[in-house]
């Protein structure tokens, strides 16, 4: 069944959480890296909205790439792209801003993500993670895909408490107020198998 | 007749199958390559989605190249251009994605595609094949172009199922999780004739 | 509550007052510096006017670098984004434009912002800072918001008079008349925490 | 009469055969080559299908240099014009194909074109020549205009078969299957006056 | 009062006439140079006509620079920006054709404008000024901003004429043919206070 | 009065015959050179047929250098621009091809152009000129302007014998096949006065 969710097994791979009009879905975010000039691709049918989403989160790490460890020169040597699947299904909004974050942090460190963890939250570009809709609807989806851990935007708060505790047995959700505090929770000391030398 | 699937000469010539409100068809995916400094150019009036999935396909060969023993430098000797027959038909969506990809790493490695092998399927970024539509109409188109072995995805399986056992006669059906199975399966240790020096 | 103001951590976040059709708001003019070439990139549903106001602040900038003792010569050694959170409201118009200036002075010299500062208020090429709408309306916002000090455009003061007192208590409100006087008055003599080496 | 074919005294010009919904006309496809780096331009109020045309021509060109005895290195030497007389006719479809392909080794190689010859048939990346419509109609036209001999595409030869004999009369036809089999038929060995100096 | 000229403190702002369907309005052009590879900016909400007048102006200037004591290669180290306020009214036409001149030639030359001048003319590449529309409209709006000379057309005389001798009492009106007569009426011997250093 | 011919004291200016609604006008097309890298912009609100013709022109040009003594290194070194006043009217067609081609000419040799001469006439890449339309009321509107000599495609030779002769009187008509014929009536040995030195 497609909406259980698969645990991956390389670095760049991220569980977001997403609201439709019948219903919360999970989604992945999916990067790659390749040799370049620091260009980022995107493809998924992803509308103006989602497509700010992922200019801000790439412009985000490139001038916080010091607290990744990261040497600014690496984004003048790969390009990445980052896709949306399915590839009919039309998405928008900013709601997968950390999802995307988080990949491309992983992607470009080379650490893998936590597995059975999703996420969902807007992000801006002086850190804060701001909150997002449809949390009740993304919650069912995350339980129905056999997901452990959710993050999400701490004035989200308030959406999580309306819901009743059942709904929520078996989940572990983390509240963010930072970009970088995602991080923290996402991303593995483990790097992925035969990982890129980006630091080359 | 056209639709008869006619054995390509060259390397970068795959049989794919695609859905139509009249029924299945067989088509091609065409590519070729001259110097270049990595570019990629698409043509056979192909709409966004279609065009993305040739995206995707690129992107995907570009940082696996290495799972194909290229060096990652061709892409930046070469350019790729890639056409779906006929320029008046207008095409899209996700299910070529497959058929791309397979018809890209052949142009790249000058490898020959198995005779009389035809696929569906949409990629992602993570390398796993999604299941696509029309299953039955393309079996049926398959079967009238002479085509004898399919790839399919793997959550295709049900759909081949619910199809009387008399129209898969004489069809060899291969079912795929991961994009680089596919090349397993199409790929032919065979070159092309006059193949390009890739790697010079 | 999201509408209270947040007093930002690093130099290049400036808070600005906007006026829709349900009221006053404030909101966030981000920047993040990052290595390349000298150009601007925008996020935040921006319309083509407010667009216009960022190019004009940064070209403002760029010529006037001089009298903030930024060398010329960053301007071709750092790209700059601007963002306007949230992802999903459609902005527009000219009214951020000074606060549009003071984010990039800000990031570009790594000077703070003094807290609880709000403005509004178009630019010009000339230096001149031209009177904005809805100044009764930005002016409750900012009050629920927490800020102390607002700058407004000279030509403005006429629509501040015909507020009445009581809603301006607790405000100090500063007239200019000049690009250059905004920044005397927001940009502090205190650099960001770990102040990027912007004259390197 | 405009409608009488002109024998052209320079390289780079073929006849094509055109359908439109008043009947059948000649057409010009035109080239001419410039110093640069490779860039086609394109002229002649053409549609997004007829640009496709024009583009997969130039590919396939590049990518089968050698059979035409051109150094690879020519393509980032020179620019190509191709044009479609009358302007201000809109013009569109794949029927153009092997036209263009003609006009564009005609221009490389500077070689004469077959006087009296005129051709119509759809291109593809993998050398094929596709069938096209409006077969008798052209026929007619071609005859007007005092054309002699006419490339069809080999699976067009049934349209050709429902025509009385007395409209093909003085005509020769030439089917083809394969784009290089064309140029064998167009192209004379006798160069253009003055030829230009392509492997320079 | 906005509508009160005021004149510029440095090169390159030069006052310009415009006719709305309320009335005729004084307007400013605005320039600032930044270094760069002598590309134009354009801002301020201007249609397609307007855009093109400025190109004109600056193309004129460029062919033209030895009659001003430029060298030809300020334009490949300078970036000029033009600006029209105010941002967010939609502005059109070839009026401010001589307007937009004068004031990329001043900001190049840094020569200032004489103060109180308003001027309205459409400018060619042969540098012939041509008349304009809404000459009533515009003298009266001059004459409020407290405009003392006027540049016009020479084939605008007619529309003066027409215009009651009252209206006209202590303006001074300048007839050109030529755009280069402009510049004699209007640039000052005077340059800029801290004037840029152009030919470096 | 505008509808005078006034003859242009400088290489690159040609006056052309329009057609319109409302009868036939005469039309400038205006050139100037600045240095650069080979680029042609376009300004006077110029539909895409028109613009079509000037990119032929100037590559009819580019490849045919040689019989006009240019090297084709100069246009490697200038940029051209080409404007059509007035720029409030829109234009469009392929009538102009002639002027446009002659203007390029002359611009590029600065030869000057013969004074009281008007032109019309599609062009094409093979250097044949195309009849055009609006023979008559062009006719008219050149006499009205002064013009003395005109250029006309061969083709259209049989539109001039359907006028009364009254109306031609006082008038010389060229007709021309060739686009090169067009510039041995039109450009004089004369040099512009200063003429560039585009051979540098
Ligand atoms: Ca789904
Ligand atoms: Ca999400
Ligand atoms: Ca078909
Ligand atoms: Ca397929
Ligand atoms: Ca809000
Ligand atoms: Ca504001
Ligand atoms: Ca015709
Ligand atoms: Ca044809
Ligand atoms: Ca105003
Ligand atoms: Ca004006
Ligand atoms: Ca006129
Ligand atoms: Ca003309």
């Amino acid at each position: 069944n497609k909406e259980k969710d698969e645990t991956p097994h390389a670095a760049g791979v991220v569980t977001g959480l997403a609201w439709t009009p019948v219903g919360g879905e999970i989604l992945y975010v999916e990067t790659s890296l390749s040799r370049g000039k620091g260009n980022m691709g995107l493809t998924g049918n992803l509308g103006d909205v989602m497509k700010e989403s992922a200019t801000l989160a790439f412009e985000y790490l490139k001038s916080h790439s010091d607290q990744l460890g990261l040497e600014p020169s690496v984004f003048e040597k790969w390009n990445v792209h980052l896709h949306v699947p399915e590839g009919a299904t039309p998405k928008d909004g900013p709601s997968a801003g950390i999802t995307m974050f988080t990949a491309l942090a992983s992607a470009f460190t080379q650490r893998l993500i936590k597995p059975r963890l999703a996420m969902t939250g807007e992000i801006t570009l002086r850190g804060k993670v701001l909150p997002v809709g449809g949390i009740k609807e993304k919650i069912l989806a995350a339980r129905r895909a056999g997901i452990k851990e959710i993050i999400l935007p701490a004035d989200n708060k308030k959406d999580i408490e309306e819901i009743k505790p059942v709904y929520l047995k078996g989940l572990k959700i983390h509240y963010v107020e930072q970009m970088i505090d995602v991080l923290d929770l996402a991303l593995m000391g483990k790097l992925a198998s035969n990982p890129l030398k980006i630091n080359y």
